[in-house]
């Protein structure tokens, strides 16, 4: 049994983690920080967790911490100074900002800039328990991926087998989000009049999510190669559906076997069926650690299409980090992540 | 042919003003005014005027306006004190806040405090065309009905005629509307994760459209009466459906023959039919002037169930506003009202 | 452990009990039946399920039926010519159809045609735990309460201790609805593009809930009153919303903790508190066995004004029968039940 | 001014020609047919309408029809059949189905079979008045683009004079589209418990607007080409956002400026801007006969992006074959289409 802090705890993901921690059969207390919300009951600001997490927000003073792990759902870089001395007195931690999860200064200080520390850049675990599991287990140091890197590194890391087949210098995915990914500060951009009953594209020709999806593909494939990322919101709140284009050679295989024999018994990913062709379906995944990958093969020209579906704040965000948290204490990897999506 | 001056044009309120006059047979220039966006094409801020009004918002220079007149989109009270100067002058006003809309001193300064002038109060007429129609033809101020109130009061006048047969006390009035009734600013309430997929209920104890709604009820009744008033917002950008119960002694009357005769040649309420209930859609008033009207009578309890739709941008806001100025200037009434909502 | 055979499990209600018991600590084996789908992984039709419950719908043998519990969840009458032969062999029944939930039998079959038996109409008992928990738990048949009534009932059931200082004959409750409330088969109604972006009253004169919520109120009051019900769809999945106003003589109480002591340990019924109101979230309570109900007295008036939230599917369905299960089997009351609402 | 029939006219597209045509200036009778409908009036189904067009539908006599223009909204192959009737006797011919819109037999029956003309094929001028404005003005027989092809088209049109620098084998087109598009036909596809608040890809690996795409584009181009598109349905009635992804050499252009040459005085094609990125907004097109077009060049890569959105039903449908009808009977281009969006 672990004590746990979660320093950020009013934002989205924040409020995601404690749902998630409330009921894990591996966790004894929660520590909500905010300094916003500090003395006040976590479920005034996050009213579902109304008679179920009562306890108030307390105030981040890292330093005294007594917990066995470390959340930071928040991205603020002052928070990364406090790490070192936290792996020093043995605490573990997961973080869910962007910081250090591509593992070179130049391009980690160049998109989150205002601190750096290259020995914790070098001890750092990206959280793709698929791809470093093993990594992960011993790791005191876990970044936790981004929302669509998840869903583009889970959609492409299959085709590794093929990967002198394919054209890497042309991977195309475009994504359609749920407004949640961008966090719970109101903006014009997100003002209800202005984003329901549409599908905005934004950050069109840079999103920083790019670079860490080329990151951990280059490092995985051993080879070059360029990923144009397009990402949009559309009317829901949450779930991410992606669009993966992959020009390939013609593969006389099975690509969806492939892609199942690939995840074998991964616990949260799931290759779907459909006949003609694999769609999954964002509902079947919204409210779980599930992602639902559809795989389609153009028989003539060999474009390979896959889908790829995951819950934003859980599979691409908190879920996952609550499954890398089970993985650094050996607790059994669904505790606290068996939700089942509803239908409809 | 007129000039007309929108002043606070970057709203949604100012915005549609905008769109509905730009193409008004009997508009010759626009002038929309905005503190914040002085010097930017209108068409940065209201994208969907791009191409068709690219000319910049300007400063709102009340005292050396050049029109014949000036619609006050903006509901802030220092503009209240520029209307008598601008009355003097020969220009008329329209006003789309809610300030002097209740034609009692002590109630609208409580409810809208900043600002008093009973002449301006008393001379103010309430712009209902299908109440007041006579008087706003000769009016110089004009004070357009609120999106509720709207909506409420198109829906209880045709039963004046049965005022005696109904319980004044107790009509109840359930409104849910689309969210850009709240305005453009953006706000955690109508933060789109926050407000997508759901039904929030809002002001439940006291919204002040409330007031207008009883006082301009009692003025045409001539009865004391009560109204009890629950708005919500659903999951879309415009328009209101309204939900009006009356308890009443069993009416041995065809209630819609009687709305379809009260509103007789009004060219934007439409009393629909549709079998055994009669249900007015939503979608058929969107993006128009019109006010469609479902009647039902409870024939063994004597409830009476009104549903009423209409945009609350256009009949109940910016689109009433031009009906009123159609009939200030003696235009055609439906000068720039010419719109059709599309099926689906 | 049990195991439940769910006849008619190919619908929405079928569906929800599936992913409620395939986690049900007391449940050994599901029998999902479905003429239609015989023969089909279960998790071809509800794909949420994928991966966690792929066994086939079998025909819906019911003589043959070797399980503790059947949950009805298909409304046809044919079925309930099989309800005394059931209980005769020892197994206990829960219907999710109107049928048999109000007891009397020229109301119910008027209302529900095509099957009558005194004798179990007799035995039934109506699932609302919160109501009738002691007679559920010797129950052998069960009828679950209707979506609407669940919720209409919940928000006026605590009012008792004031019903001489209330109208009875002046309930108004009107409902807004998410669209899995109407059921799997396709319709123009809820065609897609009919039904999104908009608000739609239905069945506004007569809705079959409406006796459903009379007659357990009359049941329980002791005395006549007569109930205004109007429901209507929203663009949303799952979820009710209900605006719930009652008409009373001042009362000088503070209503909230006074439902908050009426509900006292109820594991599913939250009070919910706002400051100025007290209003529910949707949100909180969609994908959980949670009603969320927020009380507000109108100071001046002595109106009051219930807002009950719960999701369709779960507390006013599945859930709801899930529970009663637990009852009927001395299980704990939570099982299956510990869902979460996510925010947002 | 014209008499004009519509073949079909109970359908979407039908219902949005008859409600762009009633208030067109130069038509002076509208014919609406429906074999299902005969008889009911037009308001009935297409309640939009109420008050403004209230006639009854009609059975589709093709053989007495007296009107200048026939609408084939219809998509069923017996009417093809009537049409060489129909020319013969002067009658000018609009079909908005997919039949003859390949001007290639083979390709067009495989796609469309159950009627074959080639003299109806070599006739038939496709109807993007952007493209083809000059032979529309003369043609008799005009078939009107998909909606997803005119979306594409429009996008990618303006590069020919790039083609050269252009991998033509890898434009890859993904659309997002409202749920209209499919038509008026209930089906659990689209049912709205399963449709909304969610994103929907669907015959990603052939959709019949494909070939449309790619046999247009290679007429233009006079190049050999491969197209690779995915659609999708979001939780909105109407729109297409397509993003169109392009390889290119480096193109020392301003491609913005270059779109805006190419559609110079298009009455209906915008190119927006907006500062780092080009992104069009849906809500600018919905409910209009624009297309709004984004651009956006990757200084890096070379890669281009375009974004196009327009409204399905109107510059996808029944707008562009009213702009064609326009051009045919050399009608102000604009008449019936100058619809404004509205701002939210």
């Amino acid at each position: 049994m672990v004590k746990a802090t979660i320093v950020g705890a009013s934002g989205y993901m924040g409020g995601e983690l404690l749902r998630l921690l409330v009921r894990h059969p591996g966790v004894e207390e929660l520590i909500p920080t905010s300094r916003t919300y500090a003395g006040k009951p976590v479920s005034s600001l996050h009213r579902n967790l109304y008679r179920i997490l009562d306890v108030p927000f307390v105030n981040p003073n890292i330093e005294d911490i007594d917990s066995e792990i470390v959340f930071f759902a928040a991205p603020e870089s002052e928070w990364f100074a406090k790490i070192p001395n936290l792996l020093d007195k043995g605490v573990k931690v997961i973080t869910l900002g962007g910081k250090f999860r591509i593992q070179d200064a130049s391009l980690d200080s160049k998109i989150y800039p205002g601190y750096e520390n290259q020995a914790l850049l070098d001890e750092r675990v990206y959280g793709l328990p698929e791809l470093y599991r093993s990594k992960i287990k011993k790791a005191r140091f876990v970044t936790n991926p981004g929302c669509y890197a998840t869903s583009a590194l889970l959609a492409l890391l299959p085709m590794i087998k093929f990967k002198d087949s394919l054209d890497l210098n042309r991977l195309v995915v475009t994504s359609v989000s749920g407004t949640s990914g961008a966090g719970a500060k109101p903006s014009e951009f997100l003002h209800h009049p202005e984003a329901c009953g549409t599908v905005k594209p934004y950050k069109v020709l840079f999103h920083r999510h790019l670079p860490e999806m080329e990151f951990i593909l280059k490092d995985t494939f051993k080879k070059d190669l360029k990923l144009y990322f397009t990402p949009a919101v559309a009317n829901m709140a949450r779930g991410i559906m992606s669009f993966v284009t992959v020009f390939s050679e013609k593969l006389d295989v099975d690509l969806s076997d492939n892609f199942r024999n690939f995840y074998g018994k991964e616990p949260f990913v799931r290759i779907v069926y459909g006949g003609d062709e694999n769609v999954p379906q964002l509902r079947d995944v919204v409210d779980t650690n599930f992602c639902d990958i559809g795989v389609n093969l153009d028989p003539v020209s060999g474009r390979i299409l896959v889908l790829c579906a995951l819950d934003n704040l859980i599979k691409g965000g908190s879920g996952q980090a609550v499954q890398n948290m089970n993985l650094m204490f050996d607790f059994k990897e669904v505790y606290g992540l068996d939700l089942i999506g509803g239908h409809p």
